[in-house]
């Protein structure tokens, strides 16, 4: 029987792996740097697929999670963060060309919710809801047992919702999105904002890396500017699920990305605000709220899931 | 072959309507007035569909359109406006046990939205957002051929989605949502609130009904007024729209209601705001934007779509 590759397109790593049908456990598995000085991303990304893929084994299918914009229907990916090279790159087509196998692309985020729900903390929902916080917001959808991807497969942006019309400005350029109240790079930049009054006081002035991580840490040692910035994004989240209860009516939320890690810090005023925003208390009532189960296999994992929906 | 019957519960009239499979032209179609002093509500549904049933022929199956909230996979209808003794009524058990035959229940604007997918304005698209825009905002959304409607069937909920926390207080009684700007009641409570500023000029002043249609029919003699009132609704609206797309990617929107009559008056400031909040022109290149077609008929199709896509 042929065997599937999985591959994990991220900032910083590259991942591939190989699968046997119906198994999670890769056969072989290897990551190199996403950049490179010297070589071309596409031809590192060649070798190590051929690395993964193990000795006497027939290749059945290739799927990619990459971060978006990307087209899952024409395979293209229409621009990366860190891969500069790669503006409206076929990636389908080219892997296709080379392996002569089927290859799938999809949207990180939409693949980890897919990789969630099949083999992760979503198991036995067919309305399933997973967001992803961590430097960015991201979302995915599956609804009635599909994947909501939309037409050209730019769907699932939760992160790109206007909750705060006129609010801050997000990291796309437009203003008062859900990334920008909840993500970590929002919550350093309230920060930042909040000291360039002098008279706040802070222990964070004194830091030379202000992340949402050591924003955290001081949140935990009683930082009240700290505490406030996660209260803030987390007021801020709950407001934005509740409009996605009202739009999916999931039976599962799922939450990812390492900012998600925050616990109560992110998570105690994400409840209150979420239980004073809802439509109807049914919304919660067969609601399960959870965090990922795959973590950093989420995308290699969802690319699998993806590969093994498609064939 | 058996006939479906299909049923549309409105506020103001209930409508019954029989067809043969396939054909959207009814065989008998008749509607009684929603309220009367004397009579119940479901005693007198059952002399309606009745009295649809055409001589000789068999019932395959009752489709039925209501307003919300209600549960289409129990089949109770939760509560509804205008029938007060219609709470927790399991309405689909009621009508099976007379009738002994599968009925099947749906919100409806999700319905409206499934109507229009098949027999209006969205044949052909797989991806189709339809809102509708009257008294409150209400949406049905199709993505890859499937009617979303979360596990107790309460999705699609478009018109409370918070667009401007804190914004001015909705219908339901949270703040800022879709519906609390762009609905047919927004726009007249706006106008209202105008109007208790006694330097505020306007023609409406003297208007002794202030509706959406009044203040259309003002905005198009040149009321600076009321054209600030629909401004603003269409302001809103494509903030909305623009998440809205972002989510679903959708390949057609479409807008029923009455409000969304009011033409250039709506939809010249929607256009604007929609094009400024859009994340990329991507989503706007395959996007149809287009009108209902289906009219008063659009739940009774609905309820229709709905039985020959279970049946």
């Amino acid at each position: 029987m042929s065997i599937f590759i999985a591959v994990d397109l991220g900032g910083t790593h590259i991942r591939a792996a190989s699968f046997r049908p119906n198994e999670i456990t890769p056969l072989k598995h290897q990551k190199i740097k996403t950049r490179s000085k010297n070589e071309a991303v596409f031809g590192r990304l060649l070798g190590l697929i051929e690395e993964v893929i193990p000795a006497n084994e027939t290749l059945g299918a290739i799927g990619i999670a990459a971060p978006g914009p990307l087209n899952p229907r024409t395979g293209v990916i229409l621009d990366t963060p860190n891969i500069d090279e790669w503006e409206n790159f076929p990636i389908v087509d080219k892997l296709n060309d080379y392996f002569n196998i089927p290859v799938y692309l999809g949207n990180d985020a939409n693949l980890a919710a897919l990789g969630e729900w099949k083999y992760g903390a979503g198991r036995g929902h067919e309305h399933l809801l997973y967001l992803t916080i961590s430097t960015g917001v991201g979302g995915g959808v599956i609804s009635d047992g599909h994947l909501l991807e939309g037409v050209d497969g730019l769907g699932a942006e939760l992160g790109h919702v206007t909750i705060l019309a006129d609010g801050p400005i997000c990291g796309c350029g437009h203003r008062g999105h859900l990334e920008a109240f909840s993500s970590g790079t929002a919550i350093a930049k309230y920060v930042e904002d909040q000291l360039k009054d002098p008279s706040t006081a802070s222990s964070l002035r004194s830091s030379s890396t202000r992340t949402a991580k050591t924003i955290a840490a001081a949140a935990q040692s009683g930082d009240k500017l700290a505490i406030s910035a996660f209260d803030r994004a987390g007021k801020y989240l709950g407001i934005g699920v509740a409009s996605f209860l009202h739009i999916f009516n999931p039976s599962v939320l799922i939450f990812g990305g390492g900012v998600s890690m925050s616990g109560d810090l992110l998570f105690k005023p994400f409840h209150t605000s979420l239980k004073e925003h809802i439509f109807g208390h049914t919304y919660l009532d067969n609601l399960k709220i959870t965090t990922a189960e795959l973590g950093d296999d989420a995308g290699l994992l969802g690319a699998l899931a993806l590969v093994e929906m498609k064939t």
